[in-house]
């Protein structure tokens, strides 16, 4: 019986991307205050496939993946994708990581001894070297009163910043975190000023995206950045998307 | 070789439901305003499974649903399940559509010509009757100010009120909507008096959830309901829960 | 007290998208075989918004998609894109449609009588026009014998074929669907010749994009593909993925 | 202005679960090979409300949560569940507990290191303690032939069985896993022993619930067993359910 395979030349067809996804891990990241933090994350890993080879090695991605035993850094997350363009002889070689980031919280006192921020790292090998951080900073309106009764309760959830941004230098991610709240913290803080004691409830997802964006603007650590805000109605969100290269400064 | 099904005696276990599930179906419902509604369900259908019976025909379920051409009412909803019984020589069907139900907004004039409400309905025929529904009702806090610019913001998203009913005679789904969509208002047209003109952000799902009771407990066509508020934080939810048979009225 | 929105030039920073998503609407589509189909919709739209201007109007966003009453086909597609380019004052304008579409099924009589194929179209408006359709068609291995038993089973969700192709020419959804069910049919009947009688488990992702792809580098009416096929294990999978542009034959 | 909380008389109305939910926290948990495991838990934390209450302190469940530091066993699950009832003053407490469950994997040798399975534990405290542990074990379908070429491949995933158990005396978490996946393989290999080599593909959802049924039923440090085997097809699944007491052997 002929072989379908050889039947038709699939040698004309590259294969952009191939892999394994949605791997549920558990990790280690270095995390500013305590060190290290244990968590779960999520892993795609794929590699280009030319057209003269006629498939990968699957369970190599996952040799590769135990082999690092979940210690996630920036020297790590690099050496994995070296060892996925040796050992799957490919020209590019991607790694995403997806987990949940849980900090101390530094606004509130009441709430969780931990917030959680969901964090991407993106991350290729081809010609050059490119790696992305995604974070999810959640948006809330703050209370002005505390009832007498002491009975919780929230203005519900406002909605959230989503940050991605690409290194010139180091930083950690508790920065780029406080730096997102202390945008929004600002911004909040003139609306209750412009309504004389109350929150307008004017916060709009343009001037925020904009207040974030002229924030990140000024960090030289970064190359560059895009900012989307999103608000949530009921069932559905507004949102705006900025994104700028960052200049160095001229004495910089 | 000897079968593994006469080495075990499988007749001592009873299957208590077997069935096919999240079948994803475009259905019509009817509609109090416009009369037919076509939206998409997910469906569950099981039946029981004496110990004496190997299996179950599943292709039957799969069979039943199609043969009423995905017409859903009170009455239709009754027929499947006792179609059900027959073909698959049951003792206890149960069927479970979950679909989106759009409605014109009863509240607002900027927002989308049609609410979204989450529903379900769940029903069994075995010894006796029953059917259990389901609507989710989404809770927002209104704006007080709108801003010369008109741009468009929300406080964002508060939560919701999951209310589940057995009926004692026909009620529309809409007017369930509206008794809880009332309740809602009234508790917040209330904060607003007391805090002079503001809202004060003390609702809580205590109050509305008992407010939401006490509204239902009211209506002698249900004759039991459960109440579930949901408050929305960054990331979790505050809840309570209520739930009661309805007493007839005493000149009812 | 001076306005935040004034200290900060806020006009230097350009809002790449601005507008409103996941709302969810009930749509009507045009269907080959039964010209009009009901189901629901996740839309997004967005616009750019120039450095000089504060914000956006979203409730444009709202009027605009209340205004085509959910009539979604080629047509409105582009007037709906438009119509937000000239209400909304802007240079480029993006419509994402998703939603499940149901179609008799092509393959097998035993099942449902509709297939549920998840449809996505994203379009733009800008200098130039742009449509991209995706399409996710089920990939299953066949069952090669039925029990006298007649107890239904299956070997499990073997995994998916996504397929985003940009038009030369109209080509209905259902053509692509067969198309590519055709492809998969044409593997697993070609790996079950291989090993005599049955099915080897053979299929690799790659294997399947390069037939796929190549199916499709034949359909004149498209100018562009994309192929992502995706194989299931426990909790991840294996995925390939090509795109390539379509060339026109010689004596077309 | 009269205070809508004293016009109606809210103490008519028992509130049956006031509380947190879906808090996402991170937790260590004893694991029998390794000793303790890190991972990521979804929680849930409520009491009743009686009548003559007007709120419950929401902010005492965090509290409570966080001065355990995350530490879930058998033994803090407990002590967790007295602190609510004391402090909120309630008659019942419940806790619930989701999170992922890693295991380095017992079958096959080529995947990843550890598998991972979705954990809950149920506890209350009211008049008597109940503790229920639920399960998802996956189940696949083994391959019969490895190529030659060494492509990966899966022939998809199959389904899953969820196990739910209330216990008698303490059992590892891995021992009940271990059971299951057991079960499942005895079934598979009495499969293929049938169809001469090969893999019929007639597994089904009810004869593999009642085959890990009658595993469960053997063991005495349990006293009631639930399970439901989910076969998936294209888009949606077959199921069946089977529960019983477990019977205590005459001379245990």
């Amino acid at each position: 019986m002929k072989d379908i395979q050889s039947e038709r030349d699939y040698r004309r067809i590259n294969i952009r991307k191939v892999g394994v996804k949605t791997i549920s891990y558990p990790i280690t990241v270095l995390d500013k205050a305590r060190k290290q933090q244990h968590t779960v994350a999520t892993v795609n890993m794929f590699v280009n496939l030319p057209h003269e080879f006629k498939g990968t090695h699957m369970s190599r991605f996952i040799e590769i993946l135990n082999q690092f035993h979940g210690q996630i850094d920036v020297q790590s997350f690099h050496r994995i994708l070296e060892e996925m363009k040796v050992r799957l002889q490919a020209e590019a070689a991607h790694l995403e990581i997806a987990f949940a980031y849980f900090l101390p919280r530094m606004t509130g006192q009441d709430g969780l001894n931990a917030g959680r921020y969901e964090c991407r790292l993106h991350g290729s090998l081809a010609q050059a070297d490119d790696l992305e951080l995604q974070l999810t900073v959640p948006v809330s309106l703050p209370l002005k009163e505390q009832l007498a009764s002491g009975l919780p309760r929230s203005r519900g959830h406002w909605g959230q910043a989503l940050v991605a941004v690409r290194f010139r230098h180091f930083i950690w991610i508790e920065d780029i975190i406080t730096l997102v709240e202390r945008a929004v913290e600002q911004v909040i803080g003139q609306e209750q000023g412009q309504s004389r004691g109350e929150l307008s409830g004017s916060l709009s997802v343009e001037f925020l995206t904009r207040q974030i964006s002229a924030s990140l603007a000024e960090v030289s650590a970064l190359k560059w950045f895009s900012v989307t805000v999103e608000n949530l109605f009921e069932g559905y969100s507004t949102f705006a998307t900025a994104s700028r290269p960052v200049s160095l400064p001229l004495n910089g």
